[in-house]
């Protein structure tokens, strides 16, 4: 994997990563804007024991432009730079230009309630320079530099003291969100543990310490021994729908060896993590013909400078339909009570994309 | 309040509510249907720590009738009967017909993964027989009979010793989910305290025992004082954004006097949080002149037979909207990290509300 840092004309971070020496003389760009000084501050919410981020800079951000003028297209004149320079990278990443939480934030804010600076790293990962791509489109080379580039940034903004953990995600589709169509996904980065993740280190800290295996080596051998739900198998990664899916399509890809962060696998590893990955993204599009709309997140151990045998890296993702044509909304049991109700069961689901064909 | 209790063709209870008392007469109908077998269990999730409930028969649930068709509509002729009968009721209660978890649960399944039985008890309130009407459109003597008929069902459900938690909550408008748009809302009751009231209380009751008042009480004294989010102010119930607000409009309705359920209310206190819900949701309504979508939910303390000084009932309101048009999505960081980003602040969105003028 090759890498160019380089500084944009707005200050802003630019990362170019490729499989191939990148060439000299690439200028970073940015599209003009207002000078945005972003200083969230986070609020504690103290009923619920969990910071929330103000971030009000962020409601400026570009909303669905036109795709003509994708601020994430690769720029083709200087009179109409973009975010990404024109160059021979693959990959790109970026300084959020509304980021939720940046390094310099002051955070001298009053308020009745306990406050903090909003001190973080928000980053933009441009998959590909080809905006009509997608992540599982990809050739299962390019997704496997797509897991190095998040291995990279994760222990590069890991590396910074005042981050604890580092949150890569793919919001993918209007129906989750997305503002921009160009394939991309984000890297938030926090001055704590967050919630989920906290609870799920909590969780495999009390599996690792009964047993001497994570958690999800002894979940992902079961559902290995089942099989039922399994949807991709290779040598040292597996794909599956758990079967204790919240959503209906909910998938996990994991690497069979239980690494705290991506950055400690090998190639062969990632290559399988890649193939896993990418098998399981090519059904979802193939199923219904038409492109999946998902959340995906990759977990990590917390970047706080300790050891975390318990933690086993591994990919979440959350689709947003129950079936087709109908969404799966969050509602009073999930939002209110914290409790999901799936209307179908993971071994069916599991079994309609399993059906599915894909090679490559 | 009066109330009568009947029992449909289909077998499900029925329990019709109202200000003045009920002729007798009035027959419980219900639509013909397929015959449901409600038999919901529910699968541990080990890496959450939480309980993820299984309902495939919901698969089944009317989806968005046209309104010549709505099943909430009150019955006209008994050639088609809905769920409503028709009579001199106000409100009515019944068995959801396609339940996430149900009495007669036998959770007799096989996984990989520890089960139990899908037990609890899912209604539906319906909270007018007019079609058209709304929550906040209702009158303030009508709001304060939804209060009480919300009362009275979670001390009756709370009864049972199956039941451990009782949620009263509804979803508003078609952008939160909304199959039915008959004005209604719905009680989920589980066999267990879900995460979200569980962590809520866990920090009421550190609260409670370092201050020996309710959080509540301190949290909303502290938003009148300061004021500026104050959206309702009657002599013994409050409305307000909190100052840690996770959603843009998210208000809170609070009654002054901290009691652990709704039914521990007096009626000047269930008249005064009355006019304090219904203000909130005519000016929600009146902002933009279009119906507001929200998630509307009821916190109480558990039914475990416990006492709960440290719980302070209240009602938690999550609109789904951000600003004018633009929707607030669940995504990376709220759904994968748990944390949520609010792009404005409380002040400046009570402002908003506070500016919007209604009587009643």
């Amino acid at each position: 994997m090759f890498r160019k840092d380089l500084i944009k004309p707005d200050g802003r971070r630019l990362h170019l990563y490729s499989r191939k020496p990148i060439s000299d003389g690439i200028i970073a760009t940015n599209p003009p804007h207002d000078p945005v000084k972003p200083n969230p501050h986070m609020r504690w919410h103290p009923l619920r024991g969990e910071w929330v981020i103000y971030a009000s800079h962020r409601q400026d951000r570009t909303f669905l432009p036109p795709k003509e003028y994708s601020p994430l297209a690769v720029t083709k004149s200087m009179d109409f730079p973009t975010e990404l320079p024109a160059g021979d990278y693959e990959m790109a990443v970026f300084e959020n230009l509304f980021p939720a939480l940046s390094l310099g934030a002051e955070g001298m804010v009053q308020s009745s309630v306990e406050t903090q600076a909003g001190v973080g790293v928000c980053e933009v990962v441009v998959f590909t320079q080809d905006p009509d791509a997608s992540l599982g489109a990809l050739s299962v080379e390019e997704v496997k530099l797509v897991l190095q580039v998040l291995a990279d940034r994760t222990k590069e903004i890991g590396a910074n003291p005042q981050v604890k953990y580092v949150l890569p995600f793919e919001n993918r589709g209007v129906e989750v969100g997305v503002t921009l169509h160009h394939p991309h996904g984000q890297i938030y980065s926090y001055p704590f543990v967050p919630p989920v993740p906290a609870k799920m280190l909590e969780m495999q800290l009390k599996h690792f310490e009964k047993n001497g295996r994570t958690l999800l080596q002894d979940f992902t051998a079961t559902e290995v021994n089942d099989g039922r739900r399994i949807i991709a198998n290779e040598k040292t990664a597996k794909a599956y729908l758990p079967a204790c899916a919240r959503y209906a399509y909910e998938t996990w890809v994991v690497p069979d060896r239980p690494v705290a962060w991506l950055y400690d696998l090998n190639e062969d590893e990632l290559m399988d993590l890649a193939k896993t990955l990418k098998t399981v993204l090519m059904k979802f599009d193939k199923m219904w013909d038409r492109p999946f709309p998902y959340l995906l997140t990759l977990f990590q151990a917390p970047t706080d400078g300790a050891a975390h045998p318990a933690a086993h890296a591994h990919f979440q993702i959350f689709p947003a339909y129950r079936t087709q044509g109908k969404l799966k909304y969050l509602a009073g049991t999930e939002l209110g009570g914290g409790i999901f109700v799936n209307d179908s069961y993971p071994e069916v689901k599991a079994a309609e994309l399993q059906a599915v064909e894909v090679k490559f």
